[in-house]
């Protein structure tokens, strides 16, 4: 059996994880410690946890239990002290109080969800996550710089506080991989954080394993404005020390132009400049829901298709 | 198999329960809804949900999981928003949410608790409980009435607002059962209550089961000072109408003497004055921990032996 592992945080793993465990494959997602926003943010502070937010979605996104279990899991209090809150973090944090170990608790809480595969976060220590823009200006926190409209401005440096070692498991899952994931997910947010963690980079152009990188549909104004497929691995390189992607997934497809229209303040579809081999354009959206489309509800509207994105995997992994 | 069904709320079930599921029964917990204090409190109120503290205490009593999960169960959040909420209650509470029903949400509580028998909510109805004490003053909620010092002065109503229908699946129960067990618990908080509900009376006084009632081993100070069995027995069949216990369980052994110095402020040790061979009376006390005594804690430190108090019930089962 192949050995996938997907690289990453929050939605874009999700989506990746989701399509995949559909398959006969030996699965791995490696997540970002680096969230501090919404409901995670708050459990950090309150409760000094490591951010559950991230992990939650990924064992969702394996599990292989019920529906109501995994609703459950996606479930947000909306009134009260615990406004806002799923109850996935909720589960996830009081595991890691009850067996001291957040490790542990990713474990526990794996075997409640009846997982496929493994989740494991990228390093066990408290990290945020800052920027130096180029006018100096430090955004602490990766809500802040989720939130900030400055980043295409350019920024000096991006480290996570303190300086992180790797949890030593993730090296072995590098290691043995046969395919390495990396993306879609928020480029400053979500994948630059995971090659922050002392190790990461070396672990992942030593490994023999072939080194995907699946290209976000969307550019986010003010963060990514304007980047095409170059840009997007300009910025992985910068901190991989060199590019060691195989293959460059890219969405090929148009969305319906009233639908980009009502992205136009947000951002615009990312487009391809690169002319070599390894870009693999294909049809990757997921169908829209006319009502949401109605509601204008631009939040992951226009998104990947889990299905899709699965069977261009599959078709790397075929060939392996 | 003989069907047991214990009928109460709070810990004094869990002690029945957790005693009971060591024996090859059917076994049947009847929960009060009455509670509104703490976690569960606070969960009632900004949730609008139904109180699931007592029935998280009946689920672990019956939990046949890891002893992880009881004690994620019963783990309580320590600080911000989420303080003082114990885990379980927001497994209950989430669970309601997402399945629209308190009902449906005990029964994947009891799937995920892997629990052996039923936990069933006596009603599914929201209810405060009532008390008009001879002073014509009012006590709101459970609460209220459980810190009350004046009840011992006398009352001239207790009841539940609005009158609630029983759960019909509480009826079946009760009237397929071998033997009823009513007690330990608060009597004014805890067992009352669960008489207070339409048709409960009715069902156990026509119900051809064996009917015990577990003596509380102490009194309360302010509530039932200076009861014994007696005061307890006319307490219940002022509700039930008739007196239709079969069995009288009380504790009969003595707690070291420093350790009644210790409770003298709170209450007294229950004393039997009835003289009908319906008293059982036995050796129930638990083991004392050493440090709990130092510090002086005296919450639950002289409390029923779940292994004892089981015994002496399956000595009334095993003549059925």
């Amino acid at each position: 059996m192949k050995k996938v592992v997907v690289i990453g945080g929050g939605t874009g793993n999700f989506v990746v994880l989701r399509g995949l465990k559909l398959y006969p494959l030996d699965l791995t997602a490696i997540v970002s410690m680096a969230d501090d926003g919404g409901s995670t943010g708050i459990l950090r502070d309150e409760l000094g946890v490591l951010p559950p937010g991230d992990v939650r979605q990924c064992l969702v996104a394996l599990s292989n239990s019920s529906r109501l279990m995994r609703s459950l899991m996606n479930y947000r209090f909306e009134n009260g002290g615990l406004g806002g809150h799923s109850f996935g973090n909720l589960l996830l944090s009081a595991l890691e109080k009850v067996t001291g170990s957040f490790e542990k608790a990713v474990e526990e809480a794996g075997k409640i969800l009846n997982i496929k595969g493994k989740v494991i976060p990228i390093t066990t220590h408290q990290v945020r996550l800052k920027m130096v823009l180029n006018d100096r200006k430090i955004l602490e926190g990766e809500r802040e710089i989720y939130l900030s409209q400055e980043i295409d401005q350019g920024y000096k440096t991006i480290y996570l506080e303190p300086y992180p070692k790797v949890n030593p498991r993730v090296l072995d899952e590098i290691s043995t991989a046969d395919l390495l994931v990396i993306g879609p997910g928020g480029l400053h947010t979500s994948l630059i954080p995971t090659l922050l963690v002392e190790g990461m980079c070396e672990a992942i152009c030593q490994s023999d394993a072939r080194k995907v990188f699946v290209v976000n549909l969307m550019n986010r104004k003010g963060q990514t404005t304007g980047y095409k497929t170059s840009h997007y691995m300009q910025e992985l390189v910068r901190f991989l020390g060199k590019d060691v992607f195989d293959h460059i997934l890219w969405n090929e497809q148009l969305p319906p132009k009233d639908l980009i229209d009502v992205y136009a303040t947000e951002g615009e579809l990312v487009e391809n400049d690169l002319k070599d081999g390894r870009i693999v354009g294909a049809q990757l959206l997921g169908p829209l829901a006319q009502e949401n489309k109605k509601d204008l509800i631009k939040r992951n509207l226009i998104r990947h298709d889990s299905k899709k994105l699965a069977q261009e995997l599959m078709k790397i992994v075929d060939h392996l």
